[in-house]
């Protein structure tokens, strides 16, 4: 098996993420801050903001310490967390609670959806982390940088704008540098080594990255475009 | 320094071949195996052979047991080592005088002047292993990933030819990476441990990736062409 390094944050989640009685009904208290049906939205997302401001999409946010971390740090960019599984959302949306993050918005839903959810040039960036690798051969249409999950990131990103890539898994990592390559992204930065990059400042971890590095695994980037402009 | 693991096969043959007194006799006295004067064989190498074959070329061959041993393991493919140390070029053609291999021949030469020593398409494949990672930025020109190297090896290679990169070296892969990705090349397959890799069968060592890996280091692998044939 090529993918035996690693372990993802998807199959974590999955493992401890037990439903909570309290998901449910604090999702339907919150309409200010989640969002459902997502397809109500599509290329209406800035008004969910209290202001315009450049989007950025993370795809699979797990508990959320990533997006909530970059929505505090970046107050100049609006942020969607998006994730397919309500326990894991509402942990998000009971930090955004308390928080009242005027620039983090979040929704419950499938990524293999974008499209529908997102107009063209809507989003400015994607953030990728510690997706789910889907380590057999006979799974790799369900990794999230396989060319059509790519074809939808392309499909609703504005020209130039940034496709950032984080896993700790080598056979996923291995795998994406090819398929973006053969996509014919254009390659910013790549990273074998994150937490000792010293061309990489204010990287901002997930629970899992956090766990994982702490033991002394290796985090892998990867920072790409569909498109240069001049 | 971003570029702190690893040491170059370079590095290490610079501090350690010293020079011997029967380097040089022995390179004049075997014309039929090394040219030293390349320039004088540009389209014409396959003459240099006891019969054409496919053509591949190792740029910076250090003490040869790669090419040697590609060379005996496919008889059907001609090779070339390209050095430019005497005393390194001089013990791969120890062993030439001592194997007779009909399928290789050595050069000493300068891996910066490719276009006047071979004509276009005269190369099938090229071969980059463990070269010096330079690593200091000032330095990145040098490096035989660079664009301007990259230049060399497309206009000397045929359509669909495949460069083969090793190192272990983490920022020289790294910047082959987004090298090899932003010159337009296409990567077919990306390994980040190519010892254990079940993707990578018959991988030929050279003698620094013996020692290398036999201590638990990583050996990176990249395998990209310049275009795609239909």
């Amino acid at each position: 098996m090529p993918f035996g390094q690693g372990r993802s944050a998807c199959v974590i989640i999955t493992m401890r993420l037990r439903n909570k009685p309290w998901a449910s009904p604090l999702i339907a208290e919150h309409p200010e801050f989640i969002m459902t049906k997502p397809v109500d939205m599509q290329g209406k997302w800035q008004s969910r903001f209290d202001q315009e401001r450049p989007l950025y999409l993370e795809v699979g946010s797990g508990k959320g310490q990533f997006i909530v971390n970059m929505a505090q740090q970046h107050p100049d960019q609006n942020f969607i967390a998006l994730e397919i599984q309500e326990v894991a959302i509402a942990y998000i949306l009971r930090k955004q609670v308390e928080l009242q993050l005027p620039n983090l918005q979040l929704i419950l839903g499938d990524g293999a959806d974008l499209t529908d959810y997102f107009e063209p040039e809507e989003v400015t960036g994607v953030f990728l982390n510690f997706s789910d690798p889907w380590p057999k051969t006979k799974h790799e249409k369900r990794r999230l940088t396989y060319k059509t999950f790519l074809d939808q990131y392309k499909a609703i990103m504005k020209r130039g704008g940034v496709l950032q890539f984080k896993t700790d898994n080598l056979g996923f990592f291995q795998f994406s540098l090819v398929s973006m390559n053969n996509y014919g992204m254009h390659f910013d930065l790549v990273s074998l080594d994150l937490h000792h990059d010293d061309r990489v400042v204010g990287n901002v971890e997930t629970e899992y990255e956090h766990k994982f590095a702490s033991k002394g695994g290796l985090i892998y980037q990867l920072t790409a475009r569909f498109d240069v402009l001049a």
